[in-house]
């Protein structure tokens, strides 16, 4: 199969859910999937080879952050961020354009670009379409996202419009700009909770034309409801022969939902950072490990659990890495958070492979684990 | 063999090294042997998985940190420190002796025990030789150390002579209430920097009879010539078929001029502690990998070691991890100081089977690899 070319495999019958695959320089990613997050290059606390062990497709890195440190540069001389950080499968950069606009009180937008200051040292710095493909060919990821504009919310439904326009406009400059062939370049969808907006959105995009397609600007504070609401017909109206990938949402229950709806892709540093503050997904929800209940608890975090922490240490062990403020406690709740959302995405395409994704889905929703999510 | 007999391997011909081994319910121990620090219950950063691919023989763990958090029973209701920290190789635990009074401004020594309150929450606890012993047996670890008392240093002479009659006469103690037949317990000679005490506590400790011996009481901020000066006669006088550990030190240099002197056990935080502010050990000495001057510096932290970090990653990605303050930093650098110790310890033995220890120590002495230490 040639590169990028995403192949559709099979379909759920009473959902819009679908199973996928496509090629990288750097191996195959089944869809749908759950990509961990490694911000500035690692995956907080987690080594290479245990994200192997994870059967861990793809992994995310921030071009925002690796452009202020270390700087691209460094990552290009390295030999790209594979070899700078050791992973020699799939990895999708994204091109900052969310934590830039997050920032919003140090930004000035124009047509042609966007400045900025750092966060670190107030440094100025100005962004195009263009020197962000060079940025982000740099760092060589194999999937590159295109630079876009990603309006606060709640905005003003013109400040919206404005920033899908826009995003069009660049999207465009960022196909034209990109030269690494090795490296898929994929647009991104805005719009807000505004349905016009993103079908708006979906048709410009779609119009340039790119091997796979990012749903930007959820996740930012929007109610659920209305997100799932908006995501709908956006996924429905984005090309069925392309990936589509939800940015930023991966806890498990909308991650579930969205791929009724037809999404493909997720991304999120929940897993990471939940696992970070002492907390752990399981089949009868999320466990705060701080909690004394567990002191004594010598089962393991979740008994319906395969990963390498549930086999080889207890609750009771857990807490106490939580509580006296141990790294490896970071570590082995990330290792399960990871595992638990991986997991979950392969029993998803299972499901689809055999028509029954309704049915797993309300399995789920009916289940302990779709609580507090 | 039967368990815990020491059986001395081979001698250096010009120096006072040499090559042992001893059996535990948990695997054979090699020595000169470096054993790496878990004080609650977790080599800080680093899996039990990494500790195997180390060649880790024997991991310590302390017993003042496991009785206040998670507490002795919790450990023994898990069924000992091997199974609530998923490390099945030998384990060591001091005896909490040289945190308590490290403590000193809240201690309260009589000679049927010491009262001291708890650094976390400011509690009254009371430890006797025999509760000691209880709260030992209860972590299960494969050897125990004697509860001693560690004077400060400087200390007069009269109060470090105390200590090492007070050391003695609980030591007694120790071995009357110790029950447990899986487990060794170590005696541990004090006497400062004073030889005539030094040797006083060696006559009496092996008066009682232990299957090994720990040489307590340095590292407390004594002039390093002085403390290898008076270990000399204290390693001499201890029995040959015993082994002898001496506690807390695991700097590279010191540990192999003490290997010279026939000591055949250390430990240390070091390595781990060093790696979490951004050192490295290495060949050509210490590196501290906050440097701007590795920056784009691609090559391996050393060139000649074999570890999973070296072969897997650059100085520049080291550098950026402890730049950004990535959790993974941390662990990459414990990982190669750890080896680092642990392969000069392989070194060592090594070099006493082949009756050149005089002349690798007098190499190691001349290389860059000795400064700063």
């Amino acid at each position: 199969m040639p590169i990028f070319d995403f192949e559709l495999i099979s379909r759920d019958t009473t959902t819009a859910a679908r199973r996928g695959s496509f090629t990288t320089a750097h191996g195959d990613v089944l869809t749908p999937a759950f990509m961990p997050v490694g911000t500035r290059g690692t995956v907080k606390g987690v080594l290479p080879e245990q994200l192997t062990e994870l059967r861990t497709q793809v992994v995310l890195a921030n071009t925002y952050h690796l452009y202020l440190r270390p700087g691209h540069e460094i990552v290009r001389d390295a030999g790209g961020l594979h070899a700078f950080m050791n992973w020699d499968g799939p990895i999708l950069t994204d091109s900052g354009g969310f934590q830039i606009f997050s920032l919003a009180d140090t930004l000035t937008l124009t047509d042609d670009g966007v400045s900025f200051r750092s966060i670190l040292d107030g440094s100025a710095h100005t962004w195009t379409p263009e020197t962000n493909m060079e940025i982000q060919e740099a760092l060589g990821a194999d999937i590159a996202m295109v630079l876009d504009v990603c309006p606060p919310y709640p905005a003003e439904k013109q400040q919206v419009a404005d920033a899908v326009a826009r995003s069009a406009a660049w999207a465009r400059r960022c196909r034209d700009a990109h030269a690494r062939n090795d490296q898929a370049l994929f647009g991104i969808v805005q719009g807000g909770v505004h349905t016009d907006l993103r079908l708006e959105s979906v048709q410009r995009t779609v119009d340039i034309g790119f091997p796979g397609y990012g749903i930007g600007g959820y996740s930012v504070g929007e109610p659920h409801d209305l997100m799932l609401e908006s995501l709908e017909p956006v996924a429905a109206a984005l090309p069925e022969d392309k990936p589509r990938y939800l940015m930023g949402v991966g806890n498990p229950t909308t991650m579930l939902q969205a791929i009724a709806l037809g999404v493909d892709l997720f991304d999120c540093v929940l897993p990471t950072r939940t696992a970070r503050v002492g907390t752990a997904f399981s089949s009868q929800g999320r466990m705060n490990l701080r909690n004394a209940q567990y002191a004594a608890d010598f089962g393991p975090l979740d008994s319906t659990c395969t990963c390498s922490t549930c086999t080889g240490y207890s609750r009771a062990y857990l807490r106490h890495l939580v509580n006296v403020k141990e790294m490896l406690g970071a570590t082995l709740l990330s290792v399960h958070n990871l595992h638990f959302l991986i997991d979950l995405t392969e029993r998803a395409r299972a499901a689809v492979s055999e028509g029954r994704y309704g049915a797993f889905l309300a399995e789920w929703l009916a289940s302990p684990a779709a609580d507090d999510y």
